[in-house]
């Protein structure tokens, strides 16, 4: 009993524009690799191989709480030994802690003979999200498990419906100033216009249709936030400006990644995003702000396990 | 010069519970029967064989209004005469006006040989919901013209989405009770609580995804409208007990029709739709209330055209 898996656990896109909450997409890159090994020494150990100097206590560590949850209901002992080699950085929107904790419990799962669902699994990587910001998320648990787009309809009862979607692709652009997921939710009202409310459910609505429909031109124009957005994107500079021209460059829509400070753009074509990802290059050097860019797509699989190690990322 | 088209023109469901002021559902019954000829008199002349004491005058008549905005668009001079024969009740929330206003343009453009897309007649029918309430609402309009079940993503500017449903049978009871669409307006709030208004949108994402894979599972949960419903219904007796058990007894979820006072459940089969209907007899018997109910199934093609006289209601 010296098995081990590899896993690749992808970076994720919550509050997908008009969908904020509930629908959430997984990317091909950036992704995060792990190592999971059963051993005969029970109990879990963590260890991060990357310089964010997590902590490595299970119950404080993202991908350490999931496990916790998954090894109790499994109930026999285990030992696990884990090794994060995390990428996506911590803070960047792009669902960090999402993929530790998603990752993990998908590799467990596949070690232990794939005993639980999907659905368990994003509950347990739940926990994971707990630890990292207070609060039992999936909006980018549920994309890392499944792939795709999926829509959480509701937490309580947790319902995951996997939103089928036309190929995609996509630009990232990580401008690295700090916007702190507590600040960012802080800074929303607590009501909302009914007419705001309205056209936001008439654009949510218009994006499943145009996803489900493979309506690159229905779901153009379905990505529109009148809530969140105009409120939060004042706490991330240049956003108007890389929004505006990225439109006018061709893609699709896009918007705020999570809670930022990333900013995606979805495209039908990967000509598309590579110019994109020069115009976002342009303003944030222009800008003086450290950035990082992606040029990716979406990622219809989820975390990928493998009995080698993944030699390259994923993209 | 003499030609004469018949038409039979649906009744609708508009707000489609979490799909308030964008969903809508076109009913196989009840329908309008109405009679459109081209005439060599010059203008529009309107007759009404009901006895709803409806307006005559083209420009205060909802299908007149319909019919003048299509006629200014078309340029030439023609002559239409227009009998309606009202069954669908104004003010029963199964969207009457919408069905006069619909089923005369799409009369009108047969006649004239077909210039106008789907979209031109829902823009001139808007006119003819002008003139019943005050504004251009096209949530009973679109799924009158398209059939099935539409949604207004935008209004202006006018975006209509069919939405593909599998079959669905609805039970529909309209108590006799007077609910006037300006008294329902009013009692809305205008300002929302977030929270609601993200149940609301995950709960709109999950009925228009159920719609389209055909998951009555999935419909029947996203069937929940946490922010109307709650302050709507207490203007009809009756409907909390209507929708508590309609929903025991195996509907998939239903709420109020339009503005009220009509309330529809939809089902997987027609048996329950059957049972149902019992149900909301019985109830609204023991509550004292006059009403009327309807069997029926959603109807996939909108407004029905023909040579020959609807010799009974198509259902």
């Amino acid at each position: 009993m010296h098995k081990t898996i590899y896993i690749s656990a992808p970076a994720t896109i919550a509050n997908l524009v008009c969908g904020f909450d509930v629908l959430g997409l997984a990317l091909e890159s950036p992704s995060d690799p792990m190592q999971l090994s059963l051993s005969e020494t029970d109990g879990l150990r963590i260890h991060h191989t990357d310089n964010y100097a997590l902590p490595l206590a299970p119950e404080k560590n993202v991908a350490g709480a999931a496990l916790l949850a998954l090894m109790q209901e499994w109930g026999k002992p285990i030992g696990l030994d884990l090794v994060i080699h995390k990428t996506i950085k911590p803070g960047s929107g792009l669902g960090s802690s999402a993929a530790s904790s998603a990752g993990a419990v998908a590799g467990a799962n596949h070690l232990l003979g794939n005993p639980f669902s999907k659905e368990d699994l994003v509950r347990f990587a739940m926990n994971g999200e707990k630890v990292a910001s207070g609060v039992k998320h999936a909006d980018n648990i549920a994309p890392c498990i499944y792939g795709g787009v999926t829509l959480i309809r509701s937490i309580h009862p947790l319902d995951i419906v996997p939103i089928e979607a036309p190929p995609m692709h996509v630009t990232v652009v990580h401008p690295q100033i700090e916007v702190r997921t507590s600040d960012a939710r802080q800074i929303l009202r607590k009501e909302v216009q009914l007419k705001n409310a309205i056209r936001q459910w008439g654009n949510i609505a218009g994006l499943v249709a145009g996803l489900m429909k493979g309506d690159y031109n229905l779901i153009g124009r379905s990505l529109e936030d009148v809530i969140i957005e105009p409120v939060r994107s004042i706490l991330i500079p240049g956003f108007d400006e890389v929004k505006k021209r990225c439109l006018e460059a061709g893609a699709l829509g896009g918007g705020i990644s999570g809670s930022g400070p990333s900013i995606f753009m979805l495209n039908e074509h990967r000509q598309t995003a590579k110019t994109i990802e020069k115009i976002m290059q342009e303003i944030y050097t222009r800008l003086g702000i450290e950035h990082k860019t992606y040029v990716t797509a979406v990622n219809h699989h989820g975390v990928r396990l493998s009995d080698k190690p993944f030699t390259e990322p994923t993209h």
